[in-house]
């Protein structure tokens, strides 16, 4: 039995050989004189045309197979250059194994995002999702393969945690109970999904010096957009003994080695999403891995973009001042119009970042970066971490976080800490930009959403 | 600036060169005539030996770092291939970048693991717990190398699930309330963690032939033994067109090649383990590499160890009949005494394996198969799935399972299916095997077990 991606691999050695295979039925019609199945066995993004007459053996079974049924085929390659696909399967037997219903719910008609939604165990089995679930593959094996290849290890922190200082408010309780008698619950106390494995990450890289993780996090956020999601999985790398422009050179390291990698092993998949849904794409992906990246500073920004508004730009928020949180608009414009480049911004008010990011020596600023990306705006953010414990204490108290409940965290700051910079990249927001996919819940395998828990 | 890791790379050529490197301090002695400083910066599980006299700069930084502290050395690597280790670092300049406090909890003396347990945070920085990270580390990579280079797409299943068919009673509930309306919850209806990938790696499988999944999964089980955790990692591959014997070859591929990637990347690791945790762990993992597997049918096991009962032996469990649930005492006589191989059994009794496996032609048994290892018994379950629908719909009700809760995942009969097999295989379990852990909180990074939620 030959798989579908062996015959494309070595098809022209095929040539004039018996050959069987076991696939699903795309699609089946009789013509006058011969007969067309295509069929695919999911190991090959290309299908095989399958050619069969009146008299071979098993053509009974061939007529009747209908599509998504499993069929058996056993025939002889022919090389067909000319005809649109570079061979075909002349078949001498036809074993029908599995008879589809008639009312499978993906006949060839074109479907709706939404509707394929509602069958979301299903859509892997049309082309765009096939697409997007093997390039999500390849994604994530590139991941590790960076990481790995240069001596990170994988921390695969937990998914139930204790701390509640971050994404409070935003965490899903995980519990046994149906009250909120936590000290009675499963363990002891109340339990939550991570929003972030970054904090523990942290505590390892001070053991190993090159860590990440990559795993699911959660929100309980009761956003329905097309970028949100209550699951979705992230890639938090830290590095001890690393600044902010350490990290800024290992994230555009990152994101040109993992994209060129995909683009490289995918490329039916890329030029299947160029032609049907976004077209550009393979233009704009060549143009992220071989762009050099920029770096503007949070100030400059905001002068940039007050500039902009000088010279009658409209943004959605026009009063462009010091502490304003970037939104999506202005960050598109920044990389966009002003740099024309993947924008790294650095230096942002202490007061819209995390508590754990380094003070800057203007006491204002803090040693954050976000890498902002044309089309999207923010695709990483990260920062070099508060080293000095006693300036790390007083930036919990501004922020209202109480030290306590944290005390083993900022306790690694006492134990020999030397600078420590990461960051964390949404892998749904990295793949949507590379896919051209332009909601969320179409990135997922069975997207989690408010008041969406199908399957 | 230089990582240990390149430096035990290239010594021989660095011999005589001036390097610089950061490091966190392991120890730190003063001698008559010259200092000993023991460093290490994480990336190489051996330590940087450096050699310092009163004089050179910095001598006094060298003299008062603590233990964890991190300090940044320049000097001369020299050979030393008589003196234990191949070089040492003879310093001419020392840097104290951070002190540690003199509190810092681990000194050098030997820690109990419950100790290490409290501060797991900083266990990464001992030697055991980093030899076993960097194993967990490089056999995560091993099954996503192994998955990937054949082709088999990596699957993302969901972590919060609304399907509570499997493991009904030992699943966490997730929520954002305080109490059991759930149909006013996040999601408008009761979820819960997910027990297992399979279901919906099964409905992948059907798109692409071959999958696999990797990630966390959680048990509610109020079980405080040294092989159970609330939450852990587990691998559950599924194949398309698969039978139980396409199964078994694949379990044996899969962990015969991981666990030889293992030992061959962390040479270091393998034998301070071997030394310090589990004396004769090499030649262990040696032999289950090379010894060829077996397999014997539950029936013939039920026989095997009815005689071993008539033949005086005593197990705790002496009542064999057919039916019975196989408890480890019964696993590990099998594979250690009859068979002195890995096992595995085939064939169990329908009663005592899940819903979903395909019932055999005698129908008392199903197309199942565990793993038997020696020393610890179950480390693989696994099965062909029913692909009978009327079948599958007979079996959930004979278990008491509502067919309507799982219709998408049992419709997937109708849509074209041809036999699918597939497997669990418990993340930890294994790296417990390989490491010579004996307790299940040691191989993860921040065990989750009955009260017990800290950091």
């Amino acid at each position: 039995m030959k798989e579908l991606q062996e015959i494309y691999q070595d098809f022209a050695k095929l040539e004039g050989k018996e050959i069987s295979i076991i696939g699903r039925v795309r699609s089946n019609r009789q013509g006058k004189n011969v007969c067309f199945m295509v069929i695919n066995d999911g190991t090959s993004f290309d299908d095989l045309q399958v050619v069969y007459k009146e008299g071979i053996d098993g053509f009974e079974d061939g007529t009747k197979s209908r599509v998504a049924s499993i069929v058996e085929i056993t025939g002889t390659l022919l090389l067909t250059p000319t005809k649109g696909q570079p061979f075909e399967l002349s078949a001498h037997k036809i074993e029908l194994l599995d008879q589809a219903v008639e009312s499978y719910p993906l006949q060839k008609k074109e479907h709706s995002p939404e509707f394929l939604r509602e069958i979301a165990h299903l859509r892997a089995r049309t082309k765009t999702f096939n697409a997007v679930y093997k390039i999500r593959s390849e994604l994530a094996f590139a991941i590790h393969k960076y990481f790995n290849d240069r001596g990170f290890i994988y921390a695969q922190t937990p998914i139930i945690t204790g701390n509640d200082a971050e994404g409070a408010g935003e965490a899903f309780t995980v519990t046994t109970r149906g009250d909120d008698k936590y000290e009675k619950d499963f363990f002891g106390k109340q339990s939550t999904l991570t929003v972030s494995g970054q904090l523990h990450a942290e505590a390892f890289a001070q053991a190993f010096k090159k860590v990440y993780t990559f795993g699911p996090t959660f929100r309980a956020e009761n956003s329905n957009t097309s970028k949100h999601a209550a699951e979705f999985w992230m890639i938090e790398p830290e590095v001890a003994f690393s600044d902010l422009q350490d990290n800024i050179v290992l994230i555009e390291s990152l994101i040109k080695y993992t994209v060129n990698y995909v683009f490289e092993k995918c490329d039916a998949e890329f030029k299947f999403l160029d032609a049907n849904l976004e077209a550009g794409l393979i233009d704009k992906i060549k143009n992220l891995v071989e762009s050099k990246f920029k770096t503007t500073s949070y100030s400059e920004a905001i002068k940039l973009l007050q500039n902009a508004v000088k010279n009658g730009h409209q943004f959605e928020e026009n009063k462009i001042a010091f502490g304003l949180d970037l939104a999506t608009e202005h960050e598109r414009y920044i990389c966009e119009v002003i740099n024309q480049a993947p924008t790294f911004v650095i230096d942002y008010p202490k007061d819209i970042k995390a508590f754990y990011m380094k003070l800057n020596d203007d006491h204002q600023t803090v040693a954050a970066v976000d890498l902002l990306v044309p089309g999207i705006g923010e695709l990483v953010g990260g920062s070099e971490r508060e080293g000095d414990y006693d300036k790390l204490i007083k930036r919990c108290e501004e922020m209202g976080i109480d030290p306590s409940s944290l005390d083993w965290y900022l306790n690694l700051r006492k134990y020999g800490y030397f600078k420590s910079a990461g960051f964390g990249l949404g892998f749904e927001r990295l793949l949507m930009y590379i896919t051209g996919v332009a909601n969320i819940r179409d990135v997922l395998l069975y997207p989690r959403t408010p008041n969406n828990l199908l399957f």
